[in-house]
């Protein structure tokens, strides 16, 4: 069942530790197929370097486990809890990558110091509230999801593709696997830049106008960069 | 004698190269060999692209040297001290890991600032009091141990495997070779995520309901991380 | 047309990665035929590893596209505007390599504070002024090229060989593509020691003769560093 | 004309790329005969993976090319002025390696942070005044050897075989060009623990009875590090 998707999730969970986002198994990628709403993820715990498309899991959308024998990703719930809320993602990746969760163990949100940061995210990356003890003791990784959906309610979840979650490690999406595994890499790469950026001494965000022009260049119906088929 | 062990202890270490945690000949692991008690240990100053199974070092429960030309690790009598006090451990690492260090050498512990810390250390990790100038001009490899059992007095040194000596660097522990590295490898990306969330300005562990929730999902009787087998 | 060139144009494109300045396809080198003065670019969006040189875009002074059926770099009326006014140099080069990028987001100035920093750039690096909303909304990249070219009315662009762009990243430039890479790997380490000898607690630059000795022992008639083919 | 020889500075030389203290060709390695007290040294501006070993240039010990076509490295005669003076010495490095080159561009001593730096500098690694004009516009390359001399008069170099060059970056030395190789790598790497062990808070140095241990225990004539025929 979806063999080719779980190619495609196996690649992206492999993309993670080529871009070195990953240590042992602290990361997880997956993606959902179009037509039936199944979700294949990561197995839990399996080392990367033993990993085949087939340990892959089949989830339906409430997470219920269709095919293979592994237990899902023990976040597995959190993917799914973002996808039944974000209608039009396809891909959802997690990891423990060093400088984003730096800024998750700081609790605090990433400022868009620079154009990096525009050409992906349209506005700041923020840090979801902390769980409640209610909220970590039951459910906790449904919660997680719930926290994330709950910040992104007043936020747009398709030109904000990431999250971090306070006091653990970023979540990011897009619309399939390789896509969420892109914006992994960039939250990373913006989080680092952003560190530095604070510790020269500047805390002031580019101008609104500067962030429109890059993001809008590279997305939406205006979009100019890459080529057309793009 | 303990042949196998003595491959398993000659991987173990290399594993320290490849994890990036050692310069030269700056570390050593070792792992105990449940039956005789033996411990089978590192040479002291070979360098790890000419270390064969064969050098490794055995030695008694009282440190004597059982087989083995060689002289073992210089550190051989921490390791042997670790093993006497702590009945349960069955390996011990030792690096200069550079994040973990620089911790070390601010006679810091490390606060659990976020969920990768507290899904292998239940709690901050400690940094041993300075040894004394008796304690350093006399004995002091035993000492060095001594100083991290005292530590241990107050805490379960089976739920925090690991600690920072004062000024010099950190030691770690498993239920065998493998298992010190591992946390070899998380103490030093902890250190790392750990000096960058001081840097960000918080200052503030993860609530202990969260460490509960991260360390109980890995550890104890109800874990449900990773696969069955595991 | 111009084969030869499109083939260093590549091969200056692909040391960018080599010197783990780019991230996905975040940067670009061009290089000018001495003859005719077109540009040969990199195309927009394709990345590195399936590059070739026959996929490099010809541009004429004014940056019209004479040959290539892709669309060049999104950047390439910078490069333009840069050829156009600098007329002693052969190539450019943009990254969002992390440190220089880094200083850009701080919107300051990288003080020369060793000798590494004067052995190429004879004074301190500077960071152009922000754009302004009109200069965003109409004609951005050509725009970049202007407020380069306008902090470099008081300076010599030969002798300080690169610049950053407010709130965005580097470019630097040389006398061909090679020299411009060249240049874009030094801001990028003279940018990661500037910020920590500032950590640790200086910002005194160098002596102006200490500056003078180093740039002109690699730079102009009396040169006496390499050997003399070079 | 000390063909043998020549392999081991081109070795060493190379070492200095293989531990990633090198850009371009910013480093030299040399090393004295003892016999004849010729000096072998890299040429200058040749890239490192052209370099053979009939590129080494031979020079006496006032610094005259002896053998070789290429002209020496342009710092060749500090290391003349090293091996005048400090009569013990076998080999010399200079390296911009990226950490030690912050604290020397920040114009600060390293302190014994801990006991990585007392395996190898019996003390805290000084910063030499910085040169005046006069010193840099005349013999400047001399008169940093004689400003490290300088500092030395009142310290042990083969106890402490390292120094800062003020704004400039470190040079090492050794009983041989291994010997100094290692020492660069040494500083560079007690260069950042140091810098981490400050941003942590701690300036405070390791006690002397500490420094003295570990210091002694590998080197001098009760050393009990390595094997008997280190």
């Amino acid at each position: 069942m979806l063999e080719l998707l779980k190619e495609k999730v196996l690649v992206a969970n492999l993309d993670l530790v080529r871009h070195n986002l990953v240590v042992f198994t602290w990361g997880n990628a997956s993606e959902r197929d179009r037509e039936t709403g199944y979700i294949v993820i990561k197995p839990s715990g399996i080392p990367y370097d033993q990993m085949k498309a087939e340990h892959m899991v089949v989830l339906d959308a409430n997470g219920k486990s269709v095919e293979g024998e592994l237990k899902p990703s023990s976040d597995a719930p959190t993917h799914v809890e973002l996808y039944r809320q974000f209608k039009e993602i396809g891909g959802v990746v997690h990891t423990h990558s060093e400088w984003a969760t730096s800024w998750a163990q700081a609790g605090k949100n990433i400022p868009a110091y620079g154009t990096t940061h525009a050409d992906y995210f349209y506005g700041e990356i923020p840090c979801a509230r902390a769980l409640t003890r209610e909220e970590v003791e039951t459910d906790y990784e449904v919660n997680t999801g719930r926290v994330i959906v709950e910040i992104f309610e007043s936020l747009d979840y398709m030109s904000l593709p990431g999250v971090l979650v306070h006091g653990h490690a970023p979540f990011t999406w897009g619309k399939d696997g390789k896509d969420a595994v892109d914006h992994a890499v960039v939250i990373e790469e913006v989080a680092k830049m952003a560190f530095r950026t604070e510790v020269l001494g500047n805390r002031i965000p580019i101008e609104q106008f500067l962030l429109d022009k890059h993001y809008l260049r590279k997305h939406g119906k205006d979009a100019y960069y890459g080529q057309q088929y793009d």
